[in-house]
């Protein structure tokens, strides 16, 4: 879509040549543009939309958009609009909007389509019945494939995928399923019983939403059938849905690697009170955490106070440390995450973290005691104490970072939270211990 | 799958029950089962399989265990399960496999699809051209719904996807495209010209995979033509492969926000020579932008030497510093590769980072002061000192975290190395500078 064109075609007020600029249009781009518009106007070019194409813009307008819409429109336009939304676009739409808006649409639905969109809206958040859609096909095991196609072509139109077929029996239980390319190659007069997966992958309605993105990547999947505690088939989640839990997972994962709870608000549209409460706890916690490497200090001042330069390598050792461990637990943390390491696997974690850590260590040590004894002219003493804590801190920084985070699996706490912050206060504690002692032995401090 | 009674029935030798079990599996389970066996039994167990079965099963094995396959295999057998892969799988292996299984593999093939791979291995990793399959089907726009639809029947048993069709003319210039959903539901006698979309959503081979990931998500699409410099049609991108691009760029992000350079390989098959190098190039930048905080402290060394316990605190001040800026620049630099934040944004994000960290760092520093001078009796003066510090310095941080990433964005960097390690480091030396500025005026040292 040309966005300055069709800018141009609403500031000119050219409707009839929006129109059909919009019409070729993909449904993204127009609510892309409608988003960026100011709200009376973005009504305005809305309603020139033909109806399938405005449910479609509809269900990817921003939130707060929709809710504008939603606030606008008469009580007719929202009802046509959110009657041809899919089952799952519609329950996110209600769980998002205010308490007048959801009354002004559930007015305008059937007893029994506010009954099922009320068992909808219960499910757990982030559970496989928050994900699912009802707009699938069923199809049963008796039926022979030519009736099976006349069946999807006469009901496709409603469905948000034609392309599994789910077989089930009287009562709804799940027997089997057939995709569309099968059913397209097989002799017409075939039974679906014969040509159909009679153990299909399935998920349960309170399965978290984790381990049904891992059941798509893993097998490839277009669609997974939702099954209830009895085994009935009660809806079907689409890879498009998945392609979004993927993002959020990771994001969940960023935020929580960085010290920050999880939210479900983008970033610039969240309020400051909520992203300080986001944040404000973990702070205070690394932050407490941090001070006791201030007793360490207080319990080394007299070390300190005879030989103040000791002060100046500090920083350096703490933050070599620091980002040495979070390389280390970043690594095995994606790992877990991604299924390629788990808690059988710690020693050799540790194996492996001792060797790379002994060759980055020596490295780097060796680096510093140039820098400090022939360039900076420190006394031999200071540069061997700042070499030899270096390399020790870098070695048991990478152990620890490489241990914790599949501790934490273990013990069913999130990886993710072994993560740079906690790991760097941790080490900070453990190289200044080091640093302090070698000092005291090498330079021959009284204490 | 029941793992434990597979094993049991290769233990007991039982093969043609073993046999029975394994048809009815997924691929995915048996080939992760197979990569759990010791080599001689995996390729026994490999072999008992259905050809059909057995090419899905080996597009799912680790590249050790296939590379082990492909080595013990014989020509012929390593030849048709080679053919039976789709085109984007063989390339995939191609590239992994030693020089002389390829070799071995590609002596029997034809000649024109040697040229092909060829052709297809030459195309830049990340880009469209390495990720496509040629597998799809294509039709003329002359054609009409009912023929088409027998063609797609006749074509299916080789496509990696038949839900999404192209329309291509003499030149194979792409003209459009037409989903088997809207197929189903036409009237057979339309030609395609009238059904289908004259404005696909393409991508070109030399696009990245990132900008790819991104069509998928907002366009929510299945499948994606790839053209190349002519606009003629070459290959299809499928919805699976994409679910493997994502996650890769997420891992990419996760490795550049821990300073480590970003590698293909899993971490835990990695060597510890390829993992060290991938993590000490950044750890020594670090390093030796940290040194420079050591001047900063040896710049104030009288200061330090008259209050020697002034060096208790510097530990907790860099790491708040450090970790509030983490914060910010992490949930800036996601909001960024999620496409919510963009440069134009900069200033919302420092009006925001500022509020937030005035609000936190207010906080953050009453609790100190309380903790300092009435439960660690410090005199006033240390205590307002940090207290104040703390204040600046989680403000500055908040900014510089939010600041930087999009900076990185404006001048086409990566926003994800503008991360936790770099922040910190910046963080470190303001932090300090404010420390002892502050340190010097409350306190009243003689510098």
């Amino acid at each position: 879509m040309d966005f300055e064109k069709v800018c141009r075609l609403v500031n000119d007020k050219n409707y009839s040549s929006l129109k059909s600029e919009l019409v070729k249009a993909q449904p993204y781009d127009i609510a892309e543009f409608l988003d960026s518009l100011e709200e009376k106007q973005a009504l305005l070019v809305f309603r020139l939309l033909p109806k399938e194409v405005a449910v479609n813009v509809f269900a990817h307008l921003s939130k707060e958009r929709q809710a504008e819409f939603s606030e606008l429109a008469s009580e007719k336009e929202l009802a046509d609009i959110v009657s041809d939304l899919y089952f799952d676009d519609k329950i996110d739409f209600l769980e998002e909007m205010p308490a007048n808006v959801v009354k002004k649409i559930l007015k305008n639905t059937s007893a029994v389509e506010r009954r099922l969109i009320n068992q909808f809206l219960m499910y757990p958040d982030y559970s496989a019945g928050s994900l699912m859609t009802i707009e699938f096909v069923d199809l049963k095991k008796q039926m022979r494939v030519g009736d099976a196609l006349e069946k999807i072509r006469r009901t496709a139109p409603d469905k948000e995928t034609i392309y599994t077929c789910y077989v089930i029996d009287a009562e709804r239980h799940l027997e089997g399923i057939v995709s569309l390319k099968e059913l397209v190659l097989a002799p017409v007069d075939k039974t679906l019983e014969e040509i159909m997966h009679k153990e299909p992958i399935f998920v349960n309605t309170h399965d978290d939403q984790e381990y049904i993105a891992d059941i798509f990547k893993n097998y490839d999947l277009l669609a997974v059938p939702v099954v209830d505690n009895e085994h009935r088939l009660v809806g079907i989640i689409t890879i498009d849905d998945i392609v979004d839990v993927i993002e959020e997972e990771n994001t969940e994962d960023f935020y929580k690697m960085a010290a920050v709870q999880p939210s479900d608000e983008e970033y610039i549209n969240a309020g400051v009170l909520t992203l300080a409460k986001k944040r404000i706890v973990w702070l205070m916690v690394l932050m407490i955490s941090a001070s006791f490497t201030g007793y360490i200090i207080r319990h080394f001042e007299a070390a300190l106070q005879s030989v103040v330069v000791l002060a100046a390598f500090i920083p350096m050792l703490m933050d070599t440390g620091g980002n040495a461990g979070a390389q280390a637990s970043t690594l095995v943390i994606r790992s877990i995450v991604l299924g390629e390491v788990d808690s059988k696997d710690i020693f050799k974690v540790i194996w492996k973290e001792m060797r790379i850590s002994a060759l980055v260590g020596v490295i780097l040590s060796a680096l510093n005691f140039v820098r400090i004894y022939f360039l900076e002219k420190y006394p031999l003493s200071i540069a061997l104490t700042v070499s030899v804590t270096l390399v020790f801190t870098i070695i048991i920084a990478k152990i620890i970072g490489g241990i914790l985070p599949i501790i934490a699996k273990k013990v069913n706490l999130d990886p993710a939270i072994m993560a740079s912050p906690l790991i760097t206060t941790i080490v900070d504690a453990v190289a200044l211990i080091i640093y302090f002692y070698f000092a005291i032995s090498f330079i021959g401090i009284n204490v």
